[in-house]
């Protein structure tokens, strides 16, 4: 049995805390939150408090909080006994480096506000000092997902990188879609089918495989009459953008 | 019961062939390939034909090939007596004007060599010269999906381009995704989770409302660390264009 502490009231927070409620294997002792309104989620009073340190013992404290709170917030909990972790993709283990265990709980995941999603094939980057807190992250990791991953703050952050292309950019796409959509009275709900399959698309190829379209098969016709459509100068900007590095990338010449 | 030749012998014509062998209310007279061998799908010989004209009679001539072949191989089915349609977003219903009765039935989704999908859920884009013809192509497209909607050749030229943002360029997205993680020795498998829970938040939320990330949130200590990791100039050139984008675009002061 391992034994938490939460800090936090947000999307991951609140995941956490529901996932962990879930499994036999682990006990939320407490959770912590500035404003109990936030906490509304959790319906044993016992288990919340609102102050920023903990007189509780638990293997694990986790700070599920935004990334420019963690090295304040982390700060009035470095005494405690228990390994410390963040959560954040974007934040090296040396931000909370005055803990005596610190550590990194890292689900790679978009939470969105009053979904709870399944952490099963989530992947959990862990990070720890020693092995034996390597060891508990991992046991800990593997109460939600079958992916337990050790990533360092290096690599972790690159991944971050990517994931802000694959995710953030791609929504911007899918934003993008939807404007055009609307300005010309269409329903972007008839997009939707379409962007379920390109991200299901890479359950069999690649990215590089599975990229089809004009830019692609070099059809200038297609580009000029779409670019004939597009009067948005932003979006203008990025067709073209985007279209020449498809071009480029998949070898047709410019 | 509605009959269907079928021209062409790649993905779309592959899906379409499966999904209206698989309807009780579609019989498919023939399907027509230049080279029989891109045909081995089809298991009974007798519908096979190489030859570009169409003797046998049927409700529904269906062009299921690239863009460019449309106007030129639709005019050997000039004199048809039923309906001929193309498949393409991007093409004018007056492409293939010369038919006695022209149309469209174009299935707004990717498909993927040798992947069986579902027509369940994707919009079948229809547009004809006459109600008569627009209700023959409502019954045919009723048989593989529960949204069929009628798309003048104007609009479907508009969606066909917001498909690019939504498709084409997503998966640009992933590829960048990709190559940030093979260059830092990071399994690109690990972003997956997340790519399809991005497509799955917009069953909830807008795009506009999915947003999340860096840019959104204005953090420019997260920006700035990450462009010191991006090396690569074109990447870095994407990454500034679409952060400037998306904090413009939700407010934040560049």
């Amino acid at each position: 049995m391992i034994s938490v502490v939460i800090v936090g009231s947000g999307n991951v927070a609140q995941n956490l805390f529901h996932a962990f409620q879930n499994s036999a294997d682990v006990t939320v002792k407490q959770i912590i939150g500035r404003n109990r309104e936030h906490l509304a989620f959790v319906q044993d009073n016992a288990l919340i408090s609102t102050e920023f340190t903990s007189d509780i013992s638990a293997d694990v404290y986790i700070l599920a909080i935004s990334d420019d709170a963690i090295n304040s917030v982390g700060e009035s909990l470095k005494n405690a006994k228990g390994i410390l972790v963040h959560t954040s993709g974007a934040t090296p283990l040396d931000a909370i480096k005055y803990a005596k265990r610190p550590g990194v709980f890292y689900p790679l995941q978009t939470f969105t506000k009053g979904k709870i999603i399944s952490f099963h094939d989530v992947p959990i980057c862990i990070e720890a000092t020693n092995n034996k807190d390597l060891e508990t992250l991992t046991i800990l990791g593997k109460q939600l997902s079958k992916n337990v991953v050790e990533i360092d703050s290096v690599q972790r952050k690159t991944l971050h990188v990517a994931a802000v292309f694959a995710n953030n950019f791609t929504n911007y796409m899918y934003t993008m879609g939807s404007e055009i959509c609307t300005e010309h009275d269409l329903d972007f709900s008839l997009l939707k089918p379409l962007i379920a399959e390109t991200a299901a698309k890479l359950n069999t190829l690649t990215p590089m495989q599975a990229q089809t379209g004009p830019a692609k098969r070099g059809d200038q016709k297609t580009l000029h009459n779409h670019l004939q459509i597009i009067t948005d100068k932003h979006q203008r900007e990025l067709y073209t953008l985007l279209s020449n590095a498809i071009k480029e990338k998949h070898g047709k010449k410019l």
